[in-house]
């Protein structure tokens, strides 16, 4: 190995140091609490965690504790070592030690596996490595514990419910230091906090993890975008569909999802009873669509039929895996079909692009854009339906129509849609981590599965190309990037509340309101602050709540037709008359500004 | 009884007259097909069935056969005559008739139940009663037997099924003449065979009945209800919510519909494992929307709180009641929740009414509606949550409302919600079936056990009221009555396509796509017929499309910027400038004329 492998800036180096820093939280832990149980410590994206099994419950105080005790570690030089044992002594070995969790891997492991442990002093972990050679290789006040979560043994929710501790590492301090103060500047933006604290959005326990409730400003904005889509698709030339969110388990037998994706939906009646009526939710709108097409004979004249839905989806996740609006069992897309003829597809791929393209220029995520051409693994056919000819020709297409289009990807190989590749728009959130905005897929399969053909222009019946494709992935998440990305400041387009008008005193109150008919009756959003409060106690609330406009109004502004406004970002934009002020706004409204 | 009780125009008469059909048609089956088993023969809204058991499949041919023995049996002037049988020898009697259907219904009477028959010549029936008392009471040839279908014992899709024969009668043959014709017209407007050949929406066997595919003209006028619907609300003073289609049973709990409701809600997961997490789509918005507003602490200053949502429901109803787009088991509402001091109930109240009679005004449905005040039933308590005092308190509060406003209703005992009184507006369809288009509830109760609460102008904590309410109270329903009313040409503000361009020769193509998107910039609804087909054929098709206006091009239009405009109903309405045709259609758009 070259030495430029051992740098911090190589993401297998990187694993490698977070993975044993894990195991010195660990050994810190063991030392402080000695009858706590280790289950599992990996690394991770950022930094590395470990859950364990204590009768503590650590507070802060003892994350501090155990930070400190890493550092000795460090400096102690402890010497990593691989020893590998044969499955019974190794299941010996762990027993004596009283880790039952260890225990419980082994068993799990294949017959045949090499069942290798890492020594560090006193401290030994089942381990496949690999691991820095010494303890002294990590930076001890480069170590940082962030956080000790509840996690449940092996994600399951009917096991023990474990506590996991956070952590992260860097080979120098001030690397730490940029690294907390940029996480710090993220968690202000966090949509988790941003989103529940402006009132976007709210869970309740009663009605169950990764099930938001929209609050009226988040379904606001969220109907705001749905309709700009339904518009876009429509001048584009989608019909819009409205189709039903559950169906009985036939329709998923034929489309493949039955067999392909049972766990990952809600199901309503017994799966295994052929004998009664069994439905379930859908996690997808593919086959629900088809039945527009199904409706009549179809001809190639018909072709090609775009067809878009506001469509809600379900997903039966773990608890444990549900995060504030992006991480949930349901949510609405825009989802759609382009139903086509073979020799159409470049075509309408283009076109699909160019939807998506404008969709996230206009909302200004477009430089936290990137593409992912994800294909099928031919290692791994069983997930996937077709043949490797179906696969290598859908592929080759894509890929010569993203060639063409000169767009820059990545490849995800095992990514694929069971039915076919995908092109997938992926959108960092402040985090830096990825997430899916857009995709656009090709699928030879599906049409053949439904029955779905056309009468071509020879007279002779054919099987169509399917894309799918959305406009606006995931209205929620959608609605998380953007309260991350703006900081809670909603371009004015998108924003619940567009102005709000500020008394200073109650007798500009028919003013105020006149004002709010006025920009209402323009379909703007407008608000009137009437309260009997100080003006500055005003401002610094509806500046608070990110109102893009504030128009303060006292007797000066109400006897002449002025307002005196500002902007949330710009500040006082000075003294104007409330038409100037109406034309300002349209422009910025009519133009979609990220402002 | 007086004479005049006798009369076909009393409901009750004509009850008994139709179940003595119902008698008459069972005992000419069993003369024709005597292994025929017998279930239940009821008077229904419009005649009577008879449910039976046959090895016959019984066709056209076969009815107008009953149809005819009935008359002879009319002409047998057979007596009437009821007699009572202890229990057991009550299913003695019928065991031996060998009536398995009997058999089990009399099992299943209470133990101090009165058992009584009604013979009439050969033929007995288990039967409570009344009846005519002789078979020569009917007029022969003002029976009609009118259908077979299939239905399954009990309606219970588990159990056998069974052959429905449907009829009618009419004590002279002028009145089931004018019944006939009158049933064929509205057959012609029957939305379930109008909005199937217009193409608004099918249903397919493997997605399951009552669940319903809008095709893109169902999909857009439900867009443009549901639009105008939120943008109403709005300028109303609602605030939009978006809340979850499913929750854990936790929530159901405390809402009531856990124990009154369970069996008509979809539940994934074990009801009963406690263990594991259960979850249920919701069968009405309530509970979710409350989350709204307690999501943090009111004031006297939040109320009234107006929270509208476009919300979908699930009612997991039996397959044989689903029917077209007015039985469904998944439909779309405008549900809304008014969170208000007691003291803003009849304001508020009002605001509902005012709401739903201009919704119901503009879609042109007013003249088809009527009232009903459902009431609790006090002998009937166990339906219901809360204190005969508090019932007493809202019925009356809400009759006092309704008398103020000088509203006439019709009071319907026994059809309350379970947590308090409703005012239901009831909308008939072309068949005379009434269903609730629109309902207003005054619940006291709710807010209490989801711990909701405001601290009112003296400082003290209080429970608000709640006003249930929706503005369209199920979309697809809506879309139904609609297509009735308007026989499928409906206006043209609602209307999928509003205009339609045909060309004479395709030397005025260019004319026509420009004369669209001239249209769209409108913000109307337009196509191009540009086939090569001729006119008068283009025409005929728009026409059974039910297009409202179609613009015929010719050489001479396009030349000077003319169409020769047609509205569907109205005929030719001249050449004229595309401008004034523009500023016509404008018109009928923007005040949402029923043309």
């Amino acid at each position: 190995m070259s030495e430029d492998l051992y740098t911090f800036e190589n993401p297998e180096f990187r694993k490698t140091y977070w993975h044993t820093c894990s195991h010195v939280l660990a050994q810190a832990v063991k030392r402080l609490w000695p009858d706590t149980k280790l289950a599992i410590g990996p690394s991770i994206e950022n930094g590395f965690y470990y859950d364990l099994d204590s009768t503590e419950t650590f507070t802060g105080d003892d994350l501090t504790k155990i930070e400190a005790e890493m550092r000795k570690i460090c400096k102690e030089k402890l010497k990593l070592e691989r020893f590998e044992l044969p499955r019974a002594e190794a299941i010996a070995y762990m027993e004596e030690k009283g880790e039952p969790y260890k225990v419980e891997l082994i068993q799990d492991l294949p017959e045949d596996a090499h069942i290798s442990f890492y020594t560090q002093g006193e401290f030994t972990d089942l381990c496949a490595g690999p691991h820095l050679d010494s303890t002294v290789r990590i930076k001890g006040n480069g170590i940082k514990l962030t956080a000790c979560n509840a996690a449940y043994w092996r994600g399951d929710s009917s096991r023990k419910q474990l506590q996991r501790i956070y952590g992260v590492a860097f080979p120098k301090k001030d690397e730490l230091d940029a690294y907390i103060k940029q996480v710090e500047e993220a968690r202000k933006r966090d949509h988790n906090k941003v989103g529940r604290e402006l009132e976007y959005f709210t869970t309740v326990d009663v009605i169950g993890q990764g099930l938001p409730i929209l609050l009226p400003k988040g379904a606001r904005t969220i109907q705001l975008l749905q309709r700009w889509v339904e518009d876009t698709e429509q001048a584009w030339g989608y019909q819009l569909t409205k189709t039903p969110l559950m169906a009985k388990r036939d329709l998923y037998r034929i489309s493949g999802h039955w067999d392909h994706y049972q766990d990952g939906m809600f199901i309503m009646g017994d799966p295994n009873d052929e004998e009664k009526e069994c439905f379930a939710l859908r996690p997808m709108t593919c086959p629900f669509q088809y039945q527009v097409f199904l409706n009549r004979a179809r001809s190639y004249r018909d072709l090609p039929m775009r067809l878009g839905e506001t469509s809600t989806l379900f997903r039966n996740e773990e608890s444990g895996e549900m995060h504030g609006l992006i991480r949930v069992r349901q949510f609405t897309i825009s989802e759609g079909h382009l139903i086509i003829r073979p020799e159409q597809l470049e075509e309408e791929f283009k076109g699909c692009l160019d939807l998506a393209k404008y969709m996230m220029e206009t909302m200004g995520l477009a430089e936290d854009c990137s593409y992912r051409f994800s294909q099928w693994d031919p290692n791994n056919t069983g997930k996937y339906e077709g043949n490797p000819e179906q696969w290598e020709m859908a592929q080759s297409v894509m890929k010569t129509i993203l060639d063409d289009l000169g767009v820059e990807y990545e490849i995800g190989i095992d990514e694929a849609a069971f039915y076919g590749p995908k092109l997938d728009i992926q959108c960092k959130n402040v985090f830096g981590k990825e997430d899916t905005l857009i995709t656009i897929q090709i699928d030879m399969l599906l049409a053949e599965k439904f029955g779905m053909e056309y009468v071509d222009t020879d007279g002779q019946k054919k099987t169509p190309y399917i894309i799918h494709r959305t406009s606006m992935g995931c209205y929620e998440r959608t609605l998380a990037l953007l309260l991350e990305k703006y900081a809670g400041a909603l371009p004015t387009w998108m924003a619940p509340e567009q102005v709000r008008i500020l008394t200073i005193t109650d007798r500009v109150d028919d003013y105020a309101y006149e004002l709010k008919k006025k920009f209402t009756a323009m379909g703007l959003r407008a608000e009137v602050d009437d309260r009997n409060e100080k003006i500055g106690k005003k401002i610094r609330e509806g500046q608070l709540e990110k109102v893009p406009y504030m128009l303060i109004i006292g007797d000066k502004e109400a006897e002449d037709g002025l307002v005196a406004a500002r902007h949330r970002a710009e500040g006082d934009l000075g003294v104007m008359s409330a038409d100037d002020f109406a034309a300002l706004i349209k422009e910025v409204v009519d133009t979609k500004a990220t402002k």
